[in-house]
C-alpha cells in the first residue's frame, strides 16, 4: 500500500477511467469528475508482438520518415502505353488484382476476368475454351502489384492492354493502371460476353491510341504533363473520395486532355466517341486516382522499422497487405463481403467476397478515409451522411499523419488522414475504412453493387508478428 | 389582474422567454426550467405594414404557390442567339444589370462597360467618344430583367451579343444571359482595353456561333436539349454553390457540348480555342446558372398576395429587389459593399458597391443560401467554414420551402432554402445571404476580389409597404 499511500487525502483528485464502465458509472453516481478514455485492450493475441514492435526504437522515425516521403510524391500522366511494352508482359502472362492466387482457389469474377482476357487475346475463341486452358497452366499470371500495377477489380491485365503510365518526379518511380470500362458488364467485375470483348477491342484499337497521342502533345506543351495529384487535391473539394466517386475528376481529366485530342488528328467520328465513351463514365479517372496513390505508397516502401501500411488489396478469395518494414511480404486472409447497395434485382446473396487492388486509395488515404469530403457518396455505398463524417474522424485514430494536400472542406480543410499505422490498427481494434464496387459472385455477371467493406484483422495480426521478427532483439 | 388570476397556484407552469435576457437570468437564477424563444421585434417602423400584410388571408396559400410553381420548373438551353434577334435589342440600346439607372448615378464599373460596349460595337473608337456619346443620350439602356434576361456583375448586354437562351418546359418561359468572358480584366467587372474588345470580338465570331451549331445538333439528338437544371443539381453535390463556385458545372457541361462542339464542322483550331477557353475559366456555367435561375423565380411571378421575393439585383448604385405580390415594381436602395477577399494588392478602398443580376443565384436559393454545399467556396470569399454551414441554416428562417431538386449533402440532403418571404425578413431582421464578385471602384479597372454582402434592410421595409398597400382593405 505505500505506493497509494495518502492518496485519499490529496485535495486534488483527478480521475481518468478506462476499460469496462463498471467502476467509472460506480464513481459518476457518487459524483465524482472523472474523465473517460476510450481504451481497449490489444487485439487478442498480439499482444507479445504488439510490445515487441513498440519497443523496437526504430519505429517512430521510421514511420514518421514513410510519412514525409508520402506526402512528398507527386503525379504526372507521362505516357500511355500497352502493357507488353510498358511492363515487359510477355505473350500468355496476365496480372490480376490482389495477393497471388491460383486457378483453383479463384473467385468466379476472377475466373470470368481471365476467361475475358483469354478471349480478347485470343488464345481461345470461346470460354469453355479458354478455361481449360487456363486450368491446364497454359496462361501465367501474378499480381498487378509485383509490377508497380494496379488493377480495379479483378484487375486483369493482358499485354495488349493500354495502360496509364504515372511518374512521381520526387522518386522517379513509375507506376500503371488499364483505362476504365465503364460500369455494368464490364471485364474487371468477371463478364466476358461479346459486348466486353468488343468494348476493349475498340480501347485497344481507338481509345488507347488516340490517348496516347493527345498525352504526348500534352507533354511536349507549355502545359507539361497532366497533374494526377493536382487534379485529386481539387476532386477532394468537389465531392469525390478518389475510389468510388470520381466524377469531378474525370470531368478535369477531359478537360485537362482535351484540346490536345481534338488537335491529335484522330478522326472526327472517333473523337466523338472517345469524348462522350469517357464522358458518359463518371470512373473513368479512377483508374488514373489508383496509380496516383499506388506512387505515394511506394515511395513509404522498405523503411526498416515502419509499420505503416504500404499496400491493401484483394483478388477475391484473400485480402492481403504488405508493410514498408516488411518489404514486398504478404500478409493474406479471407476477405469479408461488402454491405452496401445493389443494382435492380440483385442481393447480398449476389455478392462475391470483397476484390481490386482500388483499396490503394485508402492506403494512400483518400476512398473511405476521405468519406467525410464526398457525403453524396451514401447513396452509392450505403450507410449516412453523420457515417460518412465519423468513418473520416475515426481513421485519424490509426494514420500517422495528414496529407494537407488533401484538404476535406468540411472538416475545415484538415488534410486527409495518411499512412495506416499496424501498430495503432492492433490497438486499437478499429479497421481500416474502405469503400468499394461489388462483383457479382458468379463468372460473367459483371457488377452487382457497391459498399462498405473491412480488411480482415487477420491481416494485421499476421503484419504485427511480421514487424516484430523483423524488429532487433531486446534485452 | 383578472386575466392571470390563479396562474401562480397552477403546478405545471410552463415558462417561454424572449427580447432581452434580463428576466429569464433572473428565472433561471432560480432553477425556473424556462425555454429561451429567439425572437426579435419587427424592423422598426415596419410594425403596421407588417401586421397589415400577415392579416392579408391570400398570403399563406399565395406562397406555398409560388414555391410549387419555383420547384417545378426546369431549365434547359435550347438555343444561343445574338442579343438583336433573341432580345429584339434595337441598335444603341444596351442592357444591364440591376434596378433601372441614369448615367450621372452610374458607378465606375457601370460606365467602364457601357464604355466598352459602346466601342466593341463600333458605336465610337475611343474611350472619350463613347462616354460623351452615353452621356448625351446617344445610347437607351434598360435594366437586363425586363427583358427577362440575366447579366453578371455591370451586366451590359449589347445588340451584337450571343445569348444563351434557356426554355423552362414548365411555364414555356424564355431566359437569356450573355457568354462569360471569364475573370480579371472583362467588360463585366468595368474593364474596356484593347484585350477586352478583342476577346469579346473573337467571342462574336467564333465561340457563339460554334455553341450555336453544337447546341442545335445536340437538341436535334436523342440526348436531347442540355439539361441546366439536372446540371445544377449536381453541382450541388459537387462542392458548388453556382454562384461563386462552377467548377463542376462548367466541366459538365464541356462533357454535355463536347461530342456536338467536335461534330459542328468547325476548324481543329477553332474547336481546341473554344475548349481552351471554356475549360480555362471555372466560371462559365456562371452564365447558364443565372437564367436557370431566373425561369424558376419568373414562375413565381405576380401572384396577388404573394410575399416572395423574385428579384434581387444590383446596379452598382443600388439594390433593388421584386415581390410577386406588387409584380414589377422595383423596390430599391443604395447599395452596400461586400466585404471579402482581394486579388493582388487592391484593398476595401478599391471596391465598387454590390453590382450585378447574379443574386438571382440567391433568390432562386443557390448561392450564398447553399453554401453549406460548397465549403471550399470560403477560399474565395472569405469567412470560415462554420460560417458557411451557419448562413445556409440561416436562410431557412426566412424562406418559405425547400428545394429537393438542390439537396445539400452535408445536411443530409435537405432541400436548398428557397423563397424568400419579405414579411419573414421584416419579422427577424435577418437579410439574405449572398456570395458575390467585387468589382473596382473605377471604370476599366476589372475585378478586385470576392465576398459576401447582404441586401439593404430599406429595400424589404419598401417591399412590405408595398405589399401592405396591395392587400386588401381589413375591417
Amino acid at each position: 500500500m505505500t505506493k497509494f499511500q495518502g492518496l485519499l487525502e490529496m485535495e486534488d483528485i483527478k480521475v481518468a477511467t478506462a476499460g469496462v464502465p463498471l467502476l467509472a458509472d460506480a464513481l459518476s453516481d457518487q459524483l465524482v469528475a472523472l474523465t473517460r478514455v476510450d481504451w481497449r485492450p490489444a487485439v487478442p493475441g498480439s499482444q507479445a508482438a504488439l510490445d515487441r514492435v513498440m519497443a523496437d526504437v526504430r519505429r517512430t522515425s521510421a514511420n514518421s520518415l514513410a510519412l514525409t516521403r508520402m506526402l512528398a510524391t507527386g503525379a504526372q500522366l507521362v505516357d500511355v502505353r500497352q502493357a507488353s511494352e510498358a511492363l515487359n508482359l510477355e505473350t500468355r502472362t496476365f496480372l490480376h488484382a490482389g495477393p497471388p492466387l491460383t486457378w483453383e482457389n479463384a473467385s468466379g469474377p476472377m475466373r470470368g476476368a481471365l476467361i475475358g482476357g483469354v478471349i480478347f487475346e485470343g488464345y481461345a475463341d470461346n470460354p469453355e475454351a479458354a478455361e481449360k486452358l487456363l486450368a491446364s497452366g497454359g496462361i501465367k499470371w501474378e499480381p498487378c502489384h509485383h509490377r508497380n500495377a494496379v488493377g480495379p477489380m479483378a484487375g486483369v491485365v493482358t499485354p495488349s492492354m493500354w495502360m496509364f503510365e504515372l511518374l512521381d518526379p520526387s522518386t522517379g518511380n513509375h507506376s500503371w493502371c488499364s483505362l476504365n470500362e465503364g460500369l455494368g458488364k464490364v471485364l474487371r467485375y468477371g463478364a466476358y460476353s461479346d459486348d466486353v470483348i468488343v468494348r476493349l477491342q475498340w480501347m485497344t484499337e481507338v481509345l488507347g491510341p488516340l490517348l496516347k497521342t493527345a498525352v504526348k502533345r500534352r507533354n511536349a506543351s507549355a502545359a507539361g504533363p497532366v497533374d494526377v495529384k493536382a487534379i485529386l487535391s481539387q476532386m477532394i473539394q468537389m465531392g469525390d473520395e478518389g475510389h468510388n466517386r470520381n466524377r469531378a475528376g474525370t470531368l478535369m481529366l477531359i478537360r485537362d486532355l482535351l484540346p490536345d485530342m481534338i488537335e491529335s488528328g484522330a478522326s472526327t467520328t472517333d473523337l466523338a466517341t472517345a469524348t462522350r465513351f469517357i464522358g458518359g463514365n463518371d470512373h473513368f479517372f479512377l483508374n488514373l486516382a489508383m496509380p496516383a496513390c499506388k506512387l505515394q505508397t511506394m515511395a513509404a516502401r522498405d523503411i526498416p522499422g515502419s509499420s505503416v501500411v504500404t499496400v491493401m488489396a484483394r483478388n477475391g478469395t484473400d485480402f492481403g497487405i504488405q508493410v514498408s518494414g516488411t518489404g514486398d511480404k504478404w500478409f493474406t486472409a479471407p476477405a469479408d463481403t461488402p454491405v452496401g447497395l445493389f443494382l435492380g434485382s440483385y442481393t447480398e446473396a449476389d455478392a462475391n467476397p470483397d476484390i481490386g487492388d482500388s483499396a490503394i486509395a485508402e492506403t494512400a488515404g483518400i476512398g473511405g478515409f476521405s468519406m467525410a469530403a464526398a457525403p453524396a457518396i451514401v447513396r452509392f455505398v450505403g450507410g449516412s451522411v453523420p457515417d460518412a463524417l465519423a468513418a473520416t474522424r475515426r481513421m485519424y485514430e490509426i494514420t500517422v499523419g495528414e496529407n494537407q494536400s488533401f484538404g476535406i472542406p468540411v472538416l475545415e480543410f484538415r488534410g486527409a488522414p495518411t499512412g495506416i499505422d499496424v501498430t495503432r490498427v492492433i490497438r486499437t481494434g478499429i479497421l481500416p475504412q474502405i469503400n468499394t464496387g461489388m462483383a457479382g459472385r458468379l463468372a460473367g455477371i459483371g457488377q452487382v453493387g457497391a459498399g462498405l467493406v473491412n480488411p480482415p484483422m487477420a491481416c494485421f495480426e499476421g503484419a504485427i508478428t511480421g514487424l516484430a521478427e523483423a524488429s532487433p532483439q531486446v534485452g
